[in-house]
């Protein structure tokens, strides 16, 4: 019986984990240079944890299973809810601002599609309690950190940026009620993934009596910080509009203190499809190709108080492996593998195997990446063996170590051999050859 | 509303994390410089995988759950399954031995206990496709190597280690027929957890009319090598027995040869639950506690023919980090968070806080763990904040960096302050501050 693995997951071979670690070792390199302490939650939370914050809707699209003691549970599908339980534990005792990380496997119930797994990894970033706009303009800096870190230009990617409060007062400026801006968001959430032809019938329907998809397109027609400072939309013009552009203005100004002006533009149709966010809101995009964000994140007000702590404000982003991994692939900066093997021990003479099992214990204690041949083979086929596994050096262990405790070690890439004794060996493995063979 | 954390599932916070990652370094770390890959498999298996191997006993223990598409889903209870699962996929082209290694959670589905919660981590080291019994030894070696690495001696833990072959020549010897050999497995694994009355009542029942708990008790007592060397039992003089007995001999000497016998003894009632070991088991222990076993693993000489690939044998073990981490805390070997702050940016005045900025995007930028403080306050109140972080030294950033390109550098466990220029401060973030302040 052969059974598959289930769909929407991955297997990760090792040359899969390599590349997989060398993201997870950026975003913890990243991070913690940026003055952020790691942290983690279970997988597992009660599915009410999500109800309170994101309603029935994004609900349907978890993972849910019920525990024998008939709990209703979900497989965490992100890591800002439980950010805001275990912040809620400890309000009264947590130096603010709580800058936090953690890097860790998330799910969605749904079907899998390309690029949107049903089991990925991501990082997730997030700064609470505090109100200042500098921390909107750090959480941007650390994804433009990262970006470089791991070899991606400006050319590659852009940070498009947005603020929910200059889009609220827009819609209030257009003639929206309140009540009906978490729908006009979510249309312009759609705005570049929808046919804009059905995406204007949709609007029409649900908000046409307000204002015309057309008559709001010139302003989501706007795409850059350049287009939006030079506007002339009437619309802008109006007194509470004009307070919350010169918001952004501000942000964009911290931007470029930060020196990451050339990763950061501003577009009018990012606005996030999360309900809880409340200000700036921020998705990073392959410049060259169609693919989905892979960064978003923004400012979230309320959060905290929905789940029953008090009212303080939070700024994150998560970022996920799978786009990522596809991106760097395209670009050819897949991060390289570690190396192979510091020393590959070869038996010459059967006879003295327990002084190879000594040696070989003996150089792993000391932290030198250390293997052997189980079987007996020739010199020779061991030989290739360690040069296939990468091998540094080879220690060549025969009747001269049992009798004289020397030992013969071969450099691979010169081919360069000298004996020495095995404690001269021992006290500096992977020192030059030339010092080892004084011993 | 306030949701709290799921039964039997675990918060990390920053100190937690510290905690466990100082245990995943060193589980790396050691499998690595032993010669081990690292792999990683989904926590999504299908349930069909674990049924195949477990029976539906254990089946009963999993954590399930049913997909929207009518999947039956398990989160992986173990990793040995997936590790079969993955071999088998890529069976003809992996070179063998395949000596692998992994970290991750794990999942339960019963009612959590102490020492047993519902979400745990476990390092998993496996060599499939060797029958030697260097193989064998060599996870012993790994094992100890661990212990070593997180500080726990011999006189601290004890591997206990058996032959499942040398169990079934003793229960032949005695009269069980081999289809009861997994009842008699199953009640010997229990000899340790149970009250002994019950146990011998249990034996009897099931198996009395083959041998009585009170004839086999005397090599059951057998706990220690020197033990099963001089005992005159004579089931272990009967020649098959006596077969099983000497290799066990020659995997104690294999052990001595890696030079971890101090770590190792035998124990005729160590012989593990899982149903699918067939040679070498092993467990390990607190030497002074009555703890759960904080290590087990061994031989499957089946499990990949039973998931549908080839006859390949294998060996391995895992590692939780709960009963670990219990004992280190114990022991007060619980390993040192990483430290704080390579530099505190200090705003001395407002007028220079872009000067600050930049300073911080220049130094996170070389890789030096930077932070500052979002809120304008005294240079005292900043400074306090820095030594609450642990950073090594404050930049003071004030009108002569606006005018003169100039900071302050303190260092602070001396106390001792010099000024030098910007460039020179980024170009050598960390050097003595003589030095630095020649700029």
């Amino acid at each position: 019986m052969k059974i598959q693995r289930v769909r929407g997951t991955r297997d990760f071979y090792p040359e899969d984990v390599a590349v997989r670690n060398a993201i997870f070792d950026a975003w913890r390199r990243v991070s913690i240079r940026n003055g952020f302490a790691e942290y983690d939650g279970p997988l597992l939370e009660h599915l009410d944890l999500y109800r309170a914050k994101s309603g029935e809707e994004l609900v349907g699209q978890i993972f849910t299973l019920n525990s024998r003691a008939g709990e209703e549970l979900a497989l965490r599908p992100e890591m800002t809810p439980t950010l805001a339980r275990m912040i809620n534990a400890r309000v009264q005792s947590l130096p603010r601002p709580v800058k936090w990380f953690s890097i860790g496997p998330f799910y969605r119930g749904e079907r899998p599609q390309r690029g949107r797994l049903r089991e990925f990894y991501q990082w997730n970033i997030d700064i609470v309690g505090s109100d200042d706009l500098l921390a909107d303009a750090e959480c941007l800096f650390v994804v433009a950190d990262l970006l470089r870190e791991i070899g991606l230009t400006a050319s590659d990617v852009v940070i498009r940026i947005n603020d929910r409060r200059l889009m609220s007062a827009i819609f209030r400026a257009v003639g929206i009620p309140a009540e009906h801006h978490a729908q006009a968001f979510a249309w312009v959430d759609k705005a570049d993934k929808m046919d804009p032809g059905a995406l204007a019938a949709a609007w029409n329907e649900s908000l046409g009596s307000f204002v015309s998809f057309d008559a709001l397109w010139p302003l989501l027609a706007i795409d850059s910080w350049a287009a939006l400072q030079s506007s002339s939309d009437r619309v802008l013009a109006r007194a509470d509009v004009e307070d919350r552009r010169s918001d952004v203005g501000r942000l964009f100004s911290l931007i470029q203190d930060f020196g990451i002006t050339e990763f950061c533009d501003f577009s009018m149709r990012v606005v996030r499809g999360l309900a809880y966010y409340t200000g700036v809101v921020f998705e990073v995009f392959d410049r060259k190709g169609a693919r989905r964000a892979l960064c978003g994140g923004g400012r979230y007000d309320n959060l905290l108080a929905a789940l029953g702590g008090p009212n303080v404000s939070g700024v994150g982003f998560g970022m996920g492996d799978v786009i990522l991994t596809e991106l760097l692939e395209d670009r050819h900066l897949t991060p390289p593998g570690r190396g192979g093997l510091d020393v590959f021990v070869v038996v010459a003479d059967e006879s003295a195997r327990s002084e190879a099992l000594r040696l070989v214990a003996g150089l792993r204690g000391r932290g030198v990446v250390t293997d052997f041949s189980y079987r007996r083979s020739p010199v020779g086929k061991q030989m290739a063996v360690a040069a296939s596994r990468g091998a540094a050096r080879c220690a060549i262990v025969g009747t001269e170590t049992r009798e004289r405790q020397c030992v013969s070690i071969k450099e691979m890439t010169t081919g360069r051999q000298v004996e020495c004794r095995v404690e001269a060996f021992l006290a500096e493995p992977m020192a030059p050859l030339g010092e080892a063979s004084e011993g």
